[in-house]
């Protein structure tokens, strides 16, 4: 048995945190998504072909330690079937393919065990999803792409359980106006010919198809944590519920600590810091006296040294939070932040505060709006309030006028 | 021995703390004027007539359960005199008249062994209250309001032991200019014929006459206080002074108490957050990490999470601080804040910070000037410095421009 | 052996730090530059002169009890040789002059075996000092000021050691072009007739040139002190490296210290505020709740109260910053800091914070970028960002446009 992981596309609808990593590379609960995956195969699998191409060095650089892995770099055709073509003249008979950019809980011990066979899960918004029709074997009758009346609510979850007879309709199915070659055009073939059953995935199951949709997944997998606390704690520190305090990791002085979260190697919380619920600061990663970090994924190397709050957010790799940077997360009427996606607002959740990428710079007393996304290589003068999305290479900054008098 | 208790008037020069709430419900040490009123006496005399109309209804809830209380609804005609003409038809031979919006320490003891009698206090400023002249004996032989040269420094403390014929010269005296009928008018008529001693009240005694006489009296009361903690507290908690703390209020870890304080159960503080002297946290109020609070009366389910500062304010109910809120307390020239009321600018105290009424909603890195007043439910914008009032139901906010220049 | 310290001078390029007190005044690891100079020579000479002029009641009156110390007033003409010429009526024969804006390490023990003799360093930017060449046997031979190509990198150090008979070259030199006698023109004659040497200062030695100079030292001379902690210590302070803190000092519960730093008498620290490494806290000052101090020289009773960042700053005396004030310390491009210096625009260091003279008050939320100089006895108003120098005695504030909306 082999796997195929497609992890070459661009993610684009999570954009500025992909401008300088693949989707799959995103950390939930401290890592990748790509890693969790590889986590649940390792021990079924014979070979795991990455398919890769955006970004790829930096998943080369990743996984570069793992034996069963082959690196593939998927060509200049576009699309999740040519990324599958691109394993054809390596892999075994019997394989699993899955997205690289979604993050689940089911063994797939059951899928496994078919020929062909596709996950779905059922979900209230089937609209935005291939939908599957089934008989009453489970067997997939129909596929439709994004269906504006779905004939069911079974979505396809993005894993599949093929033979190496996919690469002949792969082969036959056209390349599509954009340019791609659709997996799942050559599933509409495979389906008339074959019994594919549709596998219920059991468990908690995300595509990651919005920034939030990753700190929904993040707070999702840190309530399953065991606490273990490897890193050294100062003084006075209090701690928590479940958290991971990584070996290298230090707490200091009259921090509190609340779980679950995670805190990896090299991170820095405090003195007098405050950690709470759902957090994860990634390696190297900095936060400071007085400062407060609720529910958010700090990207490694990023500093938050002194009287900031980030609540709700994600922040890039390297970024650096002038004194009192304050991230804004909840909207006076209590209504979903809207978000920029792709050019449309997208209405998100009750609580969501900035979305950052990597090598950001604030001055102090900066401030965010809710849902406000930051591209990476940014410099966010002193005092600025950002109510707007910035592009990535922005020095953004007011001038005030003051006033000034003569005294006496 | 019966009681009347005039808690009928709208306390307009407490706006915009009266807006929602009569002025004898103003909670001073963490309970309404009324109930400090109703404690001195309930165990004196068999009934208590609370003469009620301005939101007459939340009065009526907070004291449903006291046995001995009879709540009558002033009509539409007003004026003290108005106000105790209603209770003529419950109320026995000997009773006393207490002004519902008044905090005093005396026991009232005195008082009670006179057919007539008056409390009265000597005072600094008694052009602004009613004064009385007495004989050798205290018997009180003239009383004027407000008068531009005071014969005496006595004033009219609203606390008055009487018998029913007042009610004869309640209806004697006529309805004044603006339409109300006056007690210290029948007052007037009573010295004539009668003999009203004038009795000097032992002790505090304050009649809350601006919003700042509130935070004074709540000094003083808090002064007065022994340690009760009831509550829980978690680690490294240090609690210094005279400090009530109720059951079901938390002090989270490594917060600082300093009384007198007294925070009311279902009260949340800290993690590291600093409550300071001659503070009041009302219930299921919320001060978290990295803010202070200081002197000041924080009404119920009112929210202030972080890196806040309040200090020397009175906050109405149901407000909810964005990070970063400050309250501005004290001018550079240290001169009196000054503070509207009514239309006019009137000299408070040295050091007095906000006067907010209920339901206000602050964005994040938001400050008051000294003295503002804010009325109920506004939403005051991200990064705004309140330099002026704000009437209620305002959504005040700027927009600042920010130059934005491309980097590299 | 007596000795002349020279402590005349303005220090103009200290300014606001000098607005207010003499250079020698300045406050290095908690004592005067003049002291540590003192310190040096007391138990060495029988009398020190210090020649005064600029503010010199305060050199006085921090001097009043050193019993080998006399004041010696300069009078209208100026320049470091009218200084010693002053000493001229009461020094012994043999003698040594020291500047009084140095600092060193050296024991000085070497150059008082000498009759003539002038200390020396060894330093890259010789073109900004004055310049001494030397035969093989050390004997000074040539006295450059401030060449534009040195001859050598040794420089006048500021420390001499003299015989009576330097006065008859002070005689024989005439006055500058700009009205000054300098000691240095009169050792151009003494070295034609005499063996005068140069000797090599050992370990440290700044002549506090610019602000940052002041701060530079302060760090190298924290790095040589030993724990002494006289002070209170309330509950759960976490203190960590070097720390003085004089009887006297007080650091409140839950506060943190990291040394190298110095706390004096007087001074109170917390609850809940840090204080980092290269601090001192004068006199009476005060850095309360969520505060925190880097790098900094706070002088006599300033007031930090709440929720403030002050990094590499010198802050004057009698200062009260207003909640949240916060001090940017770092460029964006990681530049050095640029300082008005005398009208020129002068690369400091790296990190470089505020330069702040006395009795400014702050409002809330005020921040100042790196390497700003605020004059005395200033006022800067809520939430402004302070970007540009700003003279003694000035107000300075702002009035932003708020939008004001009705809600419902």
């Amino acid at each position: 048995m082999d796997a195929v992981i497609l992890a070459a596309g661009k993610g684009e609808r999570l954009r500025p945190l992909t401008e300088n990593r693949p989707k799959p590379l995103l950390p939930i609960a401290g890592k990748p998504i790509l890693e969790h995956i590889i986590e649940k195969i390792y021990d079924k699998v014979d070979n795991i072909y990455v398919v890769v191409k955006y970004k790829r060095e930096k998943i080369i650089e990743h996984f570069n330690n793992y034996d069963k892995i082959v690196f593939l770099n998927q060509g200049d055709l576009e699309g999740t079937g040519e990324a599958l073509l691109t394993a054809e003249n390596y892999i075994s008979d019997e394989f699993i393919v899955i997205n690289g950019d979604i993050v689940f809980e089911d063994s797939l011990d059951e899928i496994l065990n078919y020929d062909y066979a596709i996950a779905v899960k059922k979900v209230n918004n089937p609209e935005n999803f291939g939908v599957f029709l089934v008989d009453e074997k489970n067997n997939i009758i129909d596929l439709e792409e994004k269906p504006k009346f779905p004939k069911s609510n079974l979505i396809n979850a993005g894993i599949y359980k093929l033979k190496r007879d996919i690469f002949k309709y792969l082969k036959e199915i056209p390349i599509s106006e954009r340019g791609e070659k659709e997996l799942t055009d050559a599933i509409k073939l495979l389906i008339k010919e074959k019994e594919v059953k549709a596998i219920e995935l059991k468990g908690y199951w995300n595509d990651i198809g919005y920034p939030w949709s990753l700190l929904e997944a993040n707070k999702y997998f840190l309530d399953k944590i065991e606490t273990k606390i490897d890193g050294e704690i100062e003084e006075n520190v209090v701690i928590k519920g479940k958290v991971i305090i990584e070996k290298g990791a230090k707490i200091r002085a009259n921090s509190v600590i609340e779980g679950p979260a995670i805190i990896k190697s090299g991170a820095i919380v405090g003195p007098l810091a405050y950690i709470r619920p759902y957090t994860v600061l990634m390696e190297n990663t900095f936060v400071g006296n007085s400062s407060e970090v609720k529910g958010s994924i700090i990207m490694r190397n990023t500093k938050i040294p002194h009287l900031s709050y980030v609540g709700d957010s994600i922040i890039g790799e390297n970024c650096n939070f002038g004194c009192n940077t304050i991230t804004a997360n909840l909207r006076f009427d209590n209504k979903p932040v809207k978000v920029n996606i792709k050019g449309k607002r997208v209405e998100s959740v009750r609580k969501l505060g900035v979305i950052m990428g990597d090598n950001v710079k604030t001055g102090v007393q900066v401030s965010f709006m809710p849902g406000v996304k930051v591209g990476s290589n940014c410099w966010i003068g002193a005092n600025c309030l950002i109510d707007r999305d910035v592009e990535k290479n922005s020095f953004i900054y007011k001038k005030d006028s003051l006033i000034i008098k003569k005294l006496q």
